[in-house]
């Protein structure tokens, strides 16, 4: 007899990670406890012993609720029993820039970056499911936000690696409990205090019930075109961007007939670049800002100049757009 | 005293439309006398007396409900009573194409169609609201659908306009009744057999109170950043698809090199445009068609061909993608 279908669809989707990974190299699962990450360092386990890779784990202690160091102690036992070696905590001290979530977010893969540094890992395995990736897509829609936003999570960035992505949380978590593991729910997930447990919670099960099941696959399917969509738009900004600074003569001086015969959607994402390189901060600067400086090209009738966070301006003169400090286009 | 202030919106919302349309130019007004489009049609005749413009309306007899042809003729009635001049009722015969709102919306569509072009009218205004478009992307998002099906409705699509785009249907409703003038809402509207009378009742009021008011607004602007986005790769793509021909040789023959340089956004719209040229028909091609394309062209492990819906087929020959009839790539 195979082992429950629920293991072998995890364990399936591990052995596609490890299959671009060399043998011999070593593989870290980040596993908070929860019964999508440790199912995950069960399979990790299981299928880097046969595919020769190593593997280890880390679990990062918040230090955010009572009881968080014993609860990390506990998972890092979980974790060696299942062969992962190292199996360790790493404590972190979360900040307060961006709001909580964001806060240990920052934190959180701060430690990971430096855990993998330490050990010389080559990937860091994440346990998010698609039914996180339809959460993510539903946050990004809530802010009204374009194609990068509502690109959800990517299956491959940097070292990280998303194997259980295109997996039901459900599943997910019928494996954890065949495997024999203990999970841990961490009370912040079902807390009604965070957008992200209200979509869980209340609006993926109402989507659903309204709009006919599968409703987190199509977000997740929708999330991976968006990701293509606005991985191609970006390339075209970036060329369009260096197209426009050549014609311009100089770094920051943009030549208007080069913008002006660009798509919005490629101009707009250029000229939000320009505005980021010239020094206006990406968490402050908006789309009205943007929209503005896109007005300087398309809508010109003298306006002088347009301000943007980070005391930076933008304005025109003649056929060229211009980026600097707010002070430099006094004339 | 000015006139209230919905009322003052939705006319400042027509009064933009109408600043596009040379002076002396008819306007009709589509109306199915229901609160959104007798106050866009009370709007129309008000702004069109001042700005010189002819003003009608047209309402679409569906024939559909018991009694639909004297509602048709009180739509006619209240029109006329505003000015609107002409004021016609049109009965058209809903097929069952596509299922029956989409029949429905082939049959007013062509109707108001005829009717601009027998009164040789400019455009054709539509009372659609930013709720309508929230519902119309929480629609595609359902299907999982890309960026096109995300982007809803656009505010100018030939000779449609839709003032009431960025405005809350609560709003307008408001100015309806401010008008002075009695609407009639179709009780499909409120149908729980239709998708989207339950997105309406039932999942938009859980989205806001969940995420926050403004869903529907954040919904609206999402669609205008996805249509940006997907209009500049829909022009991408074409002019790809251009090239990748030129380089085959001939029409139906392209030139692989030039497709695997392209980003996979791209790269698949161009595939599926190219299958809809080779005759695939538009309505049952679907993503996995595409994908299974697009493996010819990134994974290309020796697979002879991939048969496509409507009898056509995509082939490769060393550095060459065809499409033709199923028949034709035997060899």
């Amino acid at each position: 007899m195979g082992p429950d279908p629920a293991v072998a669809a995890v364990r399936l989707a591990v052995r596609g990670t490890l299959r671009e990974i060399d043998a011999g190299d070593l593989v870290l699962v980040a596993c908070s406890g929860g019964a999508d990450s440790l199912a995950l360092a069960g399979a990790l386990a299981f299928e880097a012993a046969r595919s020769g890779h190593r593997a280890g784990g880390v679990t990062v202690d918040h230090g955010l609720q009572e009881g968080s160091a014993e609860r990390a102690a506990g998972v890092v036992r979980a974790m060696a029993r299942l062969g992962l070696e190292p199996a360790e905590a790493v404590r972190v001290t979360v900040g307060t820039s961006g709001g909580p979530e964001a806060a240990a977010r920052d934190a959180r893969y701060a430690a990971l970056a430096d855990a993998a540094a330490r050990h010389r890992a080559t990937v860091v395995l994440l346990g998010h499911t698609r039914d996180d990736q339809a959460e993510t897509v539903l946050l990004g829609l809530a802010r009204g936000s374009g194609a990068r936003s509502l690109a959800g999570m990517a299956g491959t960035a940097g070292r990280y690696r998303r194997p259980l992505l295109d997996l039901d949380r459900d599943l997910v978590r019928r494996a954890c409990l065949a495997m024999g593991l203990d999970p841990w729910e961490d009370p912040h997930n079902d807390d009604p205090a965070f957008t992200r447990s209200r979509i869980r919670r209340n609006v993926l099960p109402l989507l659903e019930k309204e709009l006919g099941p599968g409703v987190a696959a199509a977000l997740a399917r929708t999330a991976r075109m968006l990701r293509d969509d606005a991985d191609a738009l970006d390339a075209w900004a970036e060329r369009a961007l260096r197209e426009a600074e050549e014609a311009g003569g100089a770094g920051a001086v943009l030549a208007v007939g080069v913008l002006a015969g660009l798509p919005r959607a490629v101009r707009t994402r250029l000229l939000r670049r320009a505005a980021i390189a010239a020094g206006s901060p990406p968490g402050t600067l908006a789309a009205v800002h943007v929209d503005a400086v896109d007005a300087l090209v398309t809508a010109w009738r003298g306006q002088s100049h347009v301000d943007l966070p980070g005391r930076v301006r933008a304005w025109r003169r003649y056929e060229k757009l211009l980026f600097g400090p707010s002070e430099s286009s006094d004339k």
